[in-house]
């Protein structure tokens, strides 16, 4: 069935930008739920905009809608998502829309769930409101990898940040990391952890460096639903002397070890889960990858060491590796990005895919996929 | 005293322009001279253009001068760098251009030879004809890194290339090479072998690697000055086995070892030059860097390994470093791009500057300087 007719004027790309420009506003807020824009447009002239700030919260239509009023009554409605036609948190769009005159509605996107996919737009349809799809629906995705990978696989979407010298280096010899790349640099990457729902890292990385792993962004400091920070440790080494275990949130430590003793001497200081072990003794990955699916998890970042990181490009499981690149040699000493097994050929290689490349600062940012 | 009144005009630059897009055309042929374009301009329309294909061939204004003919009487003449006025291989442009009736002289940049800068102009002055200098004065410099840093210090320009995974790796743990990067990427470092009057590499990339280290780029075949090719070989291992005692021309192998016989066996397959060493046994770099200068190499292009490289970084001997990125992970095991004694804090790393990046094929390519 074609609910979508494929033509869109030149003003209907202007007004659907505007709605996915709307939608970023919601970039550090909206865990579990997608960043959603909407703007409203009668006669040529925005009516009423909104977005969607958190869950909860009221979703983007309905605040567009509320600032719209009367003026709704005929009018056009540009969503950066398709509508929802069920009953969450909140009472579904779709009967807000339709319920307020709007006698078209344009979305960049289905719903990427594939059992309600489509469902918003023909319940629209079926009341009379004249329906498009497909509108900017790239930008629109982009917006959600998270949300959108989730819904169609019940997994995050996996992003891991390095920071390297040129050459390759992520820590002196004597471990030492602070600091390879600019305060620019770093700057960024608080802005990944704080669009992520989680941030990931290894037991060996906590060890050595007792991260906080929380989101230190001077400009938004009051505006960040805090990343959840998950650490794994299959054997449970980690003390609640780390900085992980203060901070807002608890710290979720996932680990192969059941024995309840050794749990409840940690807990209360960490969340503590089980999960099951690889045949290697250490966690299985995809287990890690489904419970954080599970957890309803979008966007998780991992910012981790070579060991963690050589596991999960061997096992595929990163769609999205953000290297900051300074351009400082720390040579051959220094530690490397990926604990391998020994590549004996080229044939045996793991190769990748540049997307982005951007300055940052003094240094370069590159994003790879598979 | 000063010779060049800084104010052009747009069509001033546009010629200069024009200039320094004929002098590109020498990039591969005109070693030890720089590269140079002359255009010549009548009423606003081009009479007359020329370029420096070879030492020992006509200067570029005397090829413009010639196209120009008659024409060329009080016409301005825009050259990329300024006229010689001295007898070489060639007479000197000073006096062609003044005897041709040229009104206006445009000049990118002085000779930056500091005994003779400005002499050309002053020349031209002194018989009456209008002097302009500095129009497009950097692309004109960056036109010919070496001879300008040759002119100015007695030493080449000196590049390094390096050809390394995303994790920082020149080869398999086998040492096998072939390839990490891209054929577009191999194509580009094959471009900066032909524009180099030298290529440099050390004899542990030679024992374990065997290279040829000669420019194959097939659109250009016939039309390179083929670079020399150098070897620096302080204890003379190298063997006549080694692919680079074939070739059209003879290798330059340069050692600490002076005894006759041993030079004697290998000399009838590569030059040999004996010069001093280093404390540590090794060739003394800044001797080897003085003998290329003398030599009249104006670029120099390092193709070496890990020792070589990190000896070079450590003695900030190269003025670029260009490094092709390909997206592929070879992982800890690999080997890595500078050899360097242990980096024990942040404060003791080498840093560079990021330059250029553009994407050649589906790898990057990083310039850094110091």
């Amino acid at each position: 069935m074609e609910l979508s007719p494929k033509v869109f004027s030149r003003e209907d790309a202007e007004f659907m930008s505007r709605a996915l420009h709307l939608a970023e506003r919601g970039l550090y807020t909206t865990d579990p739920n997608p960043r959603v824009g909407c703007v409203i447009v009668k006669d040529g002239r925005i009516v009423g905009e909104g977005w969607h700030r958190q869950a909860g919260g009221p979703h983007a239509e309905i605040e567009a809608l509320r600032m719209a009023g009367d003026l709704a009554r005929g009018a056009t409605a540009y969503v950066s998502l398709e509508p929802c036609c069920h009953h969450g948190k909140t009472p579904p769009c779709t009967e807000a829309l339709i319920s307020a005159g709007i006698a078209r509605v344009v979305a960049a996107m289905r719903d990427p769930n594939p059992q309600v996919e489509g469902e918003g737009l023909t319940r629209l349809r079926e009341a009379g409101v004249e329906v498009g799809c497909g509108l900017l629906e790239n930008a629109a995705a982009a917006l959600n990898p998270g949300f959108c990978k989730r819904m169609k696989t019940g997994r995050p979407y996996i992003r891991s940040k390095l920071a390297m010298s040129l050459d390759g280096r992520t820590a002196l010899s004597s471990g030492e990391s602070k600091w390879i790349t600019s305060e620019d640099a770093r700057r960024d990457a608080h802005r990944l952890r704080a669009r992520s729902s989680a941030i990931l890292t290894g037991i060996g990385t906590v060890l050595q460096d007792d991260p906080q792993l929380t989101v230190r962004l001077p400009e938004t400091a009051g505006d960040i639903l805090p990343p959840a920070r998950i650490v794994l440790d299959s054997r449970l080494r980690i003390s609640a002397a780390m900085r992980l275990a203060g901070g807002q949130k608890r710290t979720v430590v996932l680990t192969t070890v059941s024995d309840k003793d050794q749990i409840r001497t940690l807990s209360d200081h960490f969340d503590i889960e089980t999960l099951p072990a690889a045949p290697n003794g250490c966690l299985d990955l995809t287990a890690v990858v489904d419970w954080l699916g599970r957890r309803e998890f979008n966007e998780v970042l991992v910012e981790a060491g070579p060991t963690l990181n050589g596991a999960l490009l061997r096992e595929k499981l990163v769609d999205e590796w953000i290297v900051y690149l300074a351009p400082v040699v720390l040579g051959n000493q220094a530690r490397g990005l990926f604990e391998l097994p020994n590549v004996a050929s080229m044939a045996e290689r793991f190769e990748l895919t540049i997307g982005d490349v951007r300055r940052i600062g003094s240094d370069l940012r590159l994003t790879l996929r598979n």
